[in-house]
């Protein structure tokens, strides 16, 4: 049992609460916090949660976590730290929350970790034409001749492109080491070595089989992918966009794939979910999947432990390990 | 230029040599060898390859190479080491050979590299249920509740099972490392640590969420995957095969995924093609690939490299890397 057991109030959606808070979340949270598991805010204007917001040190926040505004933090005079289990506190986390100094910690890169893996995995099968291949075979049930078909394929010094040297795309390129394919990573902000070679978006756009996109959406990424881009793909590349809908022309991209040029894993589109009459569910050489890459079912437990260690943290007074602050968070998803 | 620039003898199917022998790796065999690349065995009969085989110190072998027998043998007095260019040295490499004494090598450690990786791929989606949910959502077009659908899954503290601690074996559990999985290895030949729990078949199968055969067909390897194993999968738990059809009895298999209860990634299977009314070709739960996860396309180059650094070793009189011998086959692939 901490010496420290600061108040905490949970705020997330009820749905979410009701995924994220086991009953080991809840037997840890109880051991470190003085909280209320049963008391969720999904709303702050809630006359129920008025007490427990107005003692509350910490808000152990998780999806669809109303906005923190300056009324809010008005009703909310102990707040002194925000532990987000879950990606991005753009949503929640207002200019107010950073005027007044509070701590910030996301568990963007626990979320990270599942995007990343969806993505390996897909490299891998795309590079070798894995679902491709099974569409055949179920389409022809007959020998295939595959080396005609898809020359030079599989996973061996093939070029996979990095785009974003985000969480996810340094976790990505991480994991990508095992294996016999170069790497190469884009981004305007990367300032580090990060072992792989840095080069323009152009360049990497037409050296590589497999372009994968892990920048956040902005103002400056949408459409980064754009139909002069898509063009410099290598005839039978593969484009796979685990980031955000917004930074493809989904247009252009659509064009690409109905003539069968180019591959695409696309796990998340504009708009999401995509218009029934869309080709893209349909095409043989698309895998299109609802927004899936990050951490869903028993991967909720991840989010939930990171941000338990950082509450856990904040109690023994040591630094959070994964605070967030406004100027990073400009360039970030 | 190498000084001792041994006899060599290509001797492969003739589809194999033309995929197989690369500009880059005629170039190569040219170097280290005294040898004529046009020139390819694919019957030792053939008066063609006699005068070569007469002075052949090395055969340079791969896929279709026909059986090396006592005949052939006496056809081919100076020869000293058969370099092999693909997995298994099962179908050419005859008792006489080792009584010769002949120097063997194969390329399998560099065949299990995309059978490795193929089934990381197929582990990581399998955990995370990604093609059944693109299934469904180009079914429904619309929001899915996946976790009512799929409880718990993901890739956290899920339990994978390998069975067999073979080549492909040792590296699946090698690149599984870098996640949060717990990993099992089943094999009654297995003395080291491999730095996972080493447990019994039945056992694996009870406690594992993906169960991945890499045990090599052998009589007693026949249906070890039986109704009765099976059975002891858990619900919704997922077989993967990339190694024979033999290890499987598929009626009892095509039971459990017809009904639904089990998943299923499978590269082999008996008979090789399918028959075309198989139920496997269509079933949701089952990703079915016409036996690809083996070195293919751009990959043949890795054995082809491996088998020339084998060469090149002989040619120094160093010892082989690969070296297989006649008491190791006996349980190997
Ligand atoms: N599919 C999912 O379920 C899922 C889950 C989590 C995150 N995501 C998305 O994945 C992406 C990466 O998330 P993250 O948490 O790793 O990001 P992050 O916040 O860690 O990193 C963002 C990085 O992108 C880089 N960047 C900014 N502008 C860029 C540009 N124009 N070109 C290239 N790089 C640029 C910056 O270097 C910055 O560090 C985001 O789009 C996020 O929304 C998707
Ligand atoms: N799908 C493909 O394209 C493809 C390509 C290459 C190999 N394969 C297959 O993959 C499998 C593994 O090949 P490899 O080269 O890694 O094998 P290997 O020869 O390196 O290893 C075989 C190992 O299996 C173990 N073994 C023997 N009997 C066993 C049993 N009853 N239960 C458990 N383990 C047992 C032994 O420890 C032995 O070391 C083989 O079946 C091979 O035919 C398939």
């Amino acid at each position: 049992m901490t010496e420290n057991r600061p108040k905490t109030l949970l705020a997330m959606g009820r749905q979410v609460a009701r995924r994220l808070i086991t009953s080991q979340v809840r037997d840890r949270l109880l051991r470190l916090a003085d909280v209320d598991p049963d008391l969720v805010a999904d709303d702050f204007a809630d006359p129920a949660v008025a007490g427990a917001l107005a003692a509350a040190e910490v808000l152990y926040t998780s999806w669809e976590c109303p906005p923190i505004t300056g009324d809010v933090l008005a009703r909310a005079p102990r707040l002194r730290a925000i532990v987000h289990a879950a990606g991005s506190v753009k949503h929640h986390v207002t200019e107010a929350c950073w005027r007044r100094g509070l701590l910030v910690s996301s568990a963007a890169a626990a979320n990270a970790e599942p995007v990343a893996e969806y993505t390996l995995a897909s490299i891998l099968f795309a590079n070798k034409r894995v679902l491709d291949i099974a569409g055949l075979y179920r389409e022809h049930r007959t020998g295939l001749d595959l080396e005609g078909r898809f020359p030079g394929f599989g996973n061996y010094r093939r070029t996979v492109g990095v785009v974003g040297a985000s969480r996810i795309g340094r976790r990505v390129i991480e994991l990508l080491r095992p294996f016999e394919l170069d790497v190469l990573v884009a981004d305007p902000y990367l300032t580090e070595d990060l072992g792989v070679p840095h080069v323009e978006l152009e360049e990497l756009f037409e050296r590589c089989d497999v372009v994968s996109l892990h920048a956040p959406a902005l103002p400056e990424t949408r459409h980064l992918v754009d139909a002069a881009r898509l063009a410099r793909m290598r005839d039978g590349a593969t484009l796979i966009n685990t980031a955000r809908g917004a930074l493809v022309d989904h247009d252009a991209l659509t064009a690409e794939l109905v003539s069968g040029r180019l591959h695409a894993v696309i796990d998340v589109t504009e708009p999401e979910v995509l218009p029934a009459g869309s080709p893209l569910y349909d095409l043989p050489n698309v895998l299109l999947t609802p927004h899936i890459a990050g951490s869903l079912g028993g991967e909720l437990a991840r989010l939930a432990d990171l941000a338990l260690d950082e509450l856990s943290r904040y109690a023994e007074g040591r630094p959070l390990r994964y605070g967030v602050t406004e100027e990073t968070l400009a360039i970030s998803a």
